[in-house]
């Protein structure tokens, strides 16, 4: 077995992923990540070291016309002389892109994970697997970084995900905690593969693509290993990220049950109109910010049912709701949601608060849509 | 009033720094930062706006020979000239960082603080300020993100912190949340003061120098407010930071008083050879990683005095001892300390355990001392 296929089965173990009675998807693209990927779990088949049932699966994104479609037929022909089903559709993504208002990078990431999805669910399969490597996992890192992000974006990609939630299906990367690039293109080329190329990954116009070929390597001058670096840095984030989320829904609790007690009359703690809880603002306002914005995040993501366009500075206006002792201030969420204390309380308004409402105690409307990158709609 | 004076002022108040009846150090390097702090801090004083008294302090480290002595010369005219008193002292740090087994830097920042924290102590100032801005925070995080750190170091340098704990001294950096270095040589500039210039801030054999001149510019390619944003990232790392910090002691107290409940008989739950309480496994085996890590760090710190050459492969072998039904493993620390599991508790020994605890079951030793720059001593 060699050192590639050793450390995918460690890995595989380590992940505790089923060895048996199970169907897989795996992500294949042609390049040499994902090929390796597949031709590594084929020899563990192959080899009886899994008895496991894989199905290639390939999306033609269609933006390099004729390399787009010898790339699919390759990925087929690859899955066939290995004695696997491949699955291959064809998606205009131009199209897409401009439709949904996305960037070509989203749309192609967005209809991407509906097709394997779909795939799963076509092939009756509880997992997909995706050929990320440790290098993917730095360059997310980076590029989040670079937009100042948090300790949920700098935790980068996890390595095992539900990707169909009706359906329980996951979405595994088992090459994400141990395996660089080069070392996919060496055991395609102890394989005697060639994968295949994608010019986009040359294009200094994405910034990934900047991020690989300018940013990391300047870092790598620093330290030799900066790539593994990241990726133990990623996985203590998202030990971190994970225990704050844990805390945040506790206080979350904490705070919705403390009304209950306090406001018996209000059944089951859940406004009427919206069947929001509210939240005491005694509760948050003694809790830790980073728990407290996490808890007001979630709370808002309920009400909302998504948290598109929420921005940090919309999490800071709704924080203020809690300080002083004054009651009667309303935050205006993107998309026509508000935030209002009233008295002890913190209540959600789906809609725009009726008459009686507005009859309250000086009630002033603060809009706190004002990231320039998040117009109100 | 100009903008940096006011932005200083404005950050004084966030602070919640006092307005008067204080005496404060400023360390003054001669660099256009700490020039532009004591510059503006003696602005308020003489414009009213703060009634405190201001005392500069400048560190000779002698190893620019006849330079240092003019920097040094240089700091006690300017605050002569600005009617402050200035505190001068001259260090051999080479010598020192010898004596040590210390890098320069390392000793150099060292004798730094502690000549900083005397200085305190024989002014009888309640705070010390340096002149830290949000590049120097922007470099210290990328250094730490360049060799893996977790959120604590990428969490960066903290605006206000303790520097003396006996004398409650407190080290503040007002400048550190807001100012750009460009801010303060503009500021310098529209003082007519033309700060020192120390060339240890050009030479790229200094990896922060090189973060500063050539990675940080390359990531202002992708995002022109990159210093901005990663002082951003830092903040709301900060508050992580501090909520997983006391969730961490929480669990550290839980875990000592489930062993309290559960073994009676141990009076006080000490350990009666070393004083340091005994854990309860089920704890702190079925807490979250994140915290479980952070008490045990704690728990060893408080059992060694410290946590020299404590590293993350040393947490991790203490862990191990947590999974499993079977007691009597034991796993040794840098330093001669160890940690043994017996039946369900965990036990610190600060020595090496006597022939009574030798003769348990089946006792195993571990070494976890497997970093190469942590040799046992």
């Amino acid at each position: 077995m060699t050192k590639f296929v050793r450390g995918l089965l460690e890995e595989w173990r380590r992940l505790e992923l089923p060895l048996r009675n199970a169907r897989i998807i795996v992500a294949v693209s042609g390049g040499a990540d994902s090929t390796a990927l597949l031709l590594a779990l084929s020899e563990l088949v192959t080899t009886k070291k899994f008895a496991v049932e894989l199905l290639a699966a390939h999306m033609d994104h269609g933006l390099r016309g004729k390399v787009s479609r010898e790339d699919a037929a390759w990925v087929a022909r690859l899955a066939g002389q290995l004695n696997h089903e491949a699955v291959v559709t064809r998606v205009n993504i131009k199209q897409r892109a401009t439709n949904a208002g996305d960037n070509l990078e989203q749309a192609a990431r967005r209809a991407r994970y509906d097709f394997l999805a779909k795939a799963a669910r076509n092939a009756g399969a509880q997992m997909v697997l995706t050929g990320h490597t440790m290098d993917d996992q730095a360059e997310t890192m980076m590029l989040n970084l670079l937009r100042g992000s948090g300790v949920e974006g700098l935790a980068g990609i996890e390595p095992v995900r539900v990707l169909d939630d009706r359906e329980g299906t996951l979405l595994v990367r088992p090459l994400l905690n141990w395996a660089r690039h080069a070392d996919t293109e060496k055991y395609c080329a102890e394989r005697g593969i060639v994968p295949r190329n994608d010019e986009m990954n040359l294009d200094e116009k994405y910034s990934r693509v900047r991020v690989r070929r300018r940013l990391l390597p300047l870092m790598e001058t620093f330290n030799g290993r900066v790539v593994e670096a990241l990726s133990r840095t990623a996985r203590l984030l998202r030990e971190d990220s994970s225990a704050l989320s844990a805390a945040a829904d506790h206080l979350l609790e904490q705070a919705t049950e403390k009304t209950t007690a306090e406001n018996r009359t209000n059944l089951l703690n859940l406004d009427a109109k919206n069947k929001m809880p509210l939240l005491c603002v005694e509760v948050l306002a003694t809790a830790a910010p980073a728990l407290r914005r996490r808890a007001l995040r979630r709370w808002i993501a309920q009400g909302r049912g998504d948290v598109r366009r929420l921005e940090l500075v919309h999490l800071l206006a709704v924080e203020k709701l809690l300080s002083g002792a004054r009651g009667g201030r309303v935050i205006e969420l993107p998309g026509g949601t508000r935030v209002s204390r009233k008295r002890g309380v913190l209540e959600f308004h789906a809609v725009s608060p009726g008459p009686t409402k507005r009859a309250g105690q000086g009630e002033r409307a603060v809009s706190a849509a004002l990231q320039p990158d998040s117009p109100a709609r």
